[in-house]
């Protein structure tokens, strides 16, 4: 038996075949190209098609899975996906078993697909205790305990984001929450703009940039040429990290924690020091 | 049919007959005096022939369930309890089975039998993501997820007692966690020492008690008596435990949190200021 799978992104789709043992068999990505609301849907069925009739001449398709960038309603079937404009309560299982020709469908978050995935094939595999910490534009994490994914009464658990890490509190945490205001993609940029801003005379390899355009890459670059600010931003995302890492530990207990998304990547490079600070 | 309770504390032993929708039918508590090692054990096997005994006239008896004060390994089916001397891992279940007549025996850990307890018969009836908070001499939580609960790999989940929830590092943590050093009951007694030591010529309800012997318990009523220290002190465990009830709110989107142990009680009247901290 082969499983179809189907990763949409907020700017991509991929979609893929595997072997029942986790063998990539085909693969392909296409963009969204600013598609909003039912186009999305119809990208996603147009692959389902595609992908059927590609291995229609051999192993049959056993499920299909789909990972959302938002959070899936396991009551309602319904799709919450904030980057997509129309996908508010989105009926995303009803359209794609349109053209499943009966195939199971499952569908979940890109939050629980994270853990799945490493659970199968990937850092956790065979782990019924495990939890992936996606660090990229936001914060969240799949939670698995017990070999089950952890949903919460709304499937909105593992919105590690908002994880309160300092007694001082900032109105300006409202929007996104403590961890994520410091330690995501856009709260390091925004970090370093703002010591950039305060520091007059600042000289530094961000001084280069427009402010406007900063970017957590260029943070992490200019790091490893010794700038200050830099070092001072991502001295304290490391801070934050270890203390989220060390707080997962003694919450679950799990056998591994994996850091993934946009900035694991160039952050991988500090996992040492995370761990040091998760120890303390 | 009817079930067979045992709830042993580092003091004490509570044996108790319940109906099977939950009706107390009797119940009996033994102070262990001093007993240690293999003579607790004797008090339990003791307790579980005088409760069989007890109701073999009536309702057969389907099950027995036994609380300890530590860490039940499912694997092993030993306990480890840090107040009862001797038992580091204690063959419980096997001991236990020696008298229980072939009825089955279920052991486990506080935590896991106070939210275990909440949903059969108390605040959280029914709930399936569910979290129950004792705050005593220490902190933990009892955590169920979905209709289960959070053991982790080595059944020491829900160590929330070692929460980081500053940024500011201390090596005095390193006994305890960062949580529980300042929000547990002896938390709370030593920040109160320590700000009346640094106070110099203070005079306010505290200063009357022998410094060594002040408790949390004293903490409380020199609040109510309008004492500053004292507000300094609950103000922070106030402002702790709310964040540790945001966090878990965070991760696990639960239906409710539950507050218990020695100081809810006392800080019952905290519970709106516990909440408000947490909505931030």
């Amino acid at each position: 038996m082969a499983v179809l799978a189907l990763d949409l992104g907020g700017t991509k789709l991929a979609g893929a075949l595997f072997s029942d043992d986790g063998k990539l068999l085909y693969r392909k990505v296409n963009t969204l190209n600013g598609r909003q609301g039912n186009a999305v849907c119809e990208l996603i069925q147009d692959s389902v098609t595609e992908l059927i009739d590609l291995q229609k001449s051999s192993d049959p398709i056993s499920s299909i899975g789909v990972c959302v960038p938002g959070i899936y309603n396991k009551t309602t079937h319904c799709v919450w996906a904030p980057n997509i404009a129309g996908w508010d309560n989105y009926p995303l299982l009803e359209e794609i078993e349109k053209c499943s020709l009966g195939v199971p469908v499952y569908i979940d978050s890109d939050r629980s697909c994270s853990i799945l995935g490493e659970v199968w094939q990937g850092s956790a595999k065979d782990c019924k205790d495990a939890i992936f910490v996606t660090v990229g534009t936001g914060i969240g994490a799949g939670i698995m305990a017990n070999g089950r994914i952890i949903r919460g009464v709304n499937d909105i658990a593992g919105a590690i984001g908002w994880l309160a890490l300092s007694p001082v509190y900032c109105s300006e945490y409202e929007a996104c929450g403590h961890f994520e205001y410091y330690a995501s993609g856009s709260g390091i940029a925004r970090y370093a703009k703002r010591l950039i801003a305060e520091e007059e005379g600042y000289s530094g390899s961000l001084s280069t940039l427009p402010l406007a355009q900063l970017r957590a890459s260029d943070v992490f670059s200019a790091y490893l040429e010794g700038d200050l600010i830099s070092q001072k931003v991502l001295k304290q995302s490391i801070r934050l990290w270890g203390m989220a890492m060390a707080n997962l530990v003694s919450i679950f207990n799990p056998e591994v924690i994996i850091f993934g998304g946009g900035l694991f990547g160039p952050a991988t490079q500090f996992l040492s020091n995370i761990e040091e600070e998760a120890q303390k």
